[in-house]
C-alpha cells in the first residue's frame, strides 16, 4: 500500500519504527538460560536486540545480532512474535534510567519490536556485550530479574512459542551433546514445557518420530542402571523439521 | 534502542514502514477459501491489507481490516511471519500496473509486512472490497492466480502455519456449523494439511483431545450410515486453545 513519501536521503542508516529482539536460549545444568546484557554503569539487563539497517532483511538482522552477541552462525532462528503496541512500556521511566547513556530526544518515534528466539549450544556461545552495554551473561529462565522495556513479557511470549514449537517440530539438536539418553532428552522437554512428563508416554512419542538412534552404549557411573545413549539421526529429524506437524504426522 | 529523531510532526498518519496483510480463510464446499481482492480498472488480485497507524497497535490493524474487509469482529487472527526482505517483489512492475491508481512517487521506500490469518465463517462474512479495489471474492486455495506484491508467497506461507496450527490448537469452531459430523470435521483437517488422513486415526486423536461431545442425532441422507452429528465442548476447547501444545497435552 502506498503512502506519502518521506524522505530518507539524510535519514539514518536503520529503520526508524521497527527493531529486533533475541531471546536466546541454551540448556546447562538441567536449566534453560536466556542470554541477558547488562547496561553500562547500570544494574539494568535486557535482552539483546537492535535496530534494522535500511538495506539489511530483518531476518539478516537477527542473524547479525545472534552473531554478534554469541559469535555463532547458521543457528535456527524462529521469529515468534510482533511486539506491536503502541506504548509498549513505561518510556519516561526508561529515559531517565538509560539518560547517561542516550539522549532522551533521540528515541525511537515508536518502535514495533520482531521478536525472535534461538537455541544455541551453551558450550559454543561465547557472550558479548553490544556498545550499550557491560555485561553479557546467562540467567537461568526461572531467576530472570525485572528488565528494561518491555523484556520480562518478551521472554514469557518466547517461552510459550517455544511449547508449541515442541508439537511441531522436534527440538534438541543444537541444545544437547551429540550423544545423550533419553532421560537427558526428556529434562530438556521438561524445562521447555515447565511441567513434569510420564517417562513412558515421553519414550513412547519420542521414539515414534523416528528420529532417534540408539547406539549400544550406555551411561556409565549413574546410580541407576546405565540407559543407553541415543543420537539424533539428522536426515530425519530434518524431514520432520519440514513437516511442521507431529501431532497428525 | 535509540537513534536519530525523525521529526514525524508533518509526516503520515501512518507508519512509513510497516504494513499488514491479512490471509482471510473460510471452509466452504469442503474447500478452503481466501479472500482476495481485485484493484479497480485492473484484473490484478491481492490479498486484503494496508497501513498502520502511528497510534494503533498492530493487533488493532489487522482487526481493523479484518472488520472493514468482513464485517465481522472478534474473530480468532494469528500473527505467523514478518516478510522482511529488502526487495520483496518486482517494485517497478507493481508501479506500473497500479499507476492510473497510485502515483509512483508515492510508494513506501520499503515496507515490512507483518502477516496475519484469520479463520471466520463463511456464512456470516460479507466481502467487502477497500478504496484501490472494486471486487472482494473468495478463492478456492487450490485455484489462487498470480497475485500482486509478493501474495502468493504470504499465503503458501500462512498455509504453513495453519498446518503447523493443528498440532498445537483444535481448529474448526470458526470455520464448522455448530454441529458437524466427523468426516466433515476431517475434511477440514485434510483441507488444511492438504493431505488424506486415516480417519480411524483421526478420530481416534480427534477424540482424544476431549473437546468434542456427541449427540444423540445422526446426518440423515448420506448414502452410508449416518453418521452422528458433534459439537465443540466450548470450555474445554478454550482450554486446548490456551494449553499451546497437543503433541504432549
Amino acid at each position: 500500500m502506498p503512502q506519502e513519501k518521506t524522505n530518507h536521503s539524510n535519514a539514518s542508516p536503520y529503520l526508524s519504527e521497527l527493531t529486533l529482539d533475541c531471546v536466546i536460549l541454551s540448556f546447562h545444568e538441567d536449566c534453560l538460560k536466556v542470554l541477558l546484557l547488562r547496561w553500562k554503569g547500570t544494574q539494568e539487563w535486557s535482552l539483546p536486540g537492535g535496530p534494522i539497517r535500511r538495506n539489511e532483511a530483518v531476518d539478516a538482522a537477527a542473524n547479525r545480532i545472534l552473531k554478534e552477541r554469541t559469535g555463532l552462525d547458521d543457528i535456527f532462528l524462529q521469529q515468534f512474535h510482533v511486539f506491536g503496541e503502541v506504548e509498549r512500556y513505561n518510556r519516561e521511566g526508561i529515559k531517565y534510567k538509560l539518560k547517561h547513556l542516550i539522549d532522551p530526544d533521540k528515541w525511537y518515534e515508536r518502535a514495533v519490536s520482531v521478536g525472535y528466539y534461538a537455541l544455541v549450544d551453551h558450550a559454543k556461545a561465547m557472550p558479548t556485550p553490544d556498545p550499550f552495554t557491560e555485561q553479557c551473561a546467562w540467567w537461568d529462565v526461572q531467576q530472570i530479574p525485572a528488565l528494561l522495556f518491555d523484556h520480562n513479557r518478551i521472554i514469557q511470549v518466547a517461552r510459550k512459542a517455544l511449547r508449541t514449537q515442541l508439537s511441531w517440530q522436534p527440538i534438541g539438536y543444537n541444545l544437547l551433546p551429540e550423544k545423550f539418553t533419553l532421560p537427558e532428552l526428556q529434562r530438556l522437554y521438561e524445562a521447555i514445557l515447565g511441567k513434569g512428563l510420564d517417562p513412558r508416554n515421553f519414550q513412547r512419542k519420542m521414539l515414534s518420530l523416528g528420529i532417534l538412534e540408539r547406539l549400544a552404549e550406555r551411561r556409565r557411573g549413574g546410580a541407576f542402571k546405565s540407559p543407553y545413549l541415543y543420537r539424533f539421526k539428522k536426515e530425519e529429524y530434518e524431514l520432520k523439521l519440514k513437516e511442521s506437524n507431529l501431532f497428525f504426522s
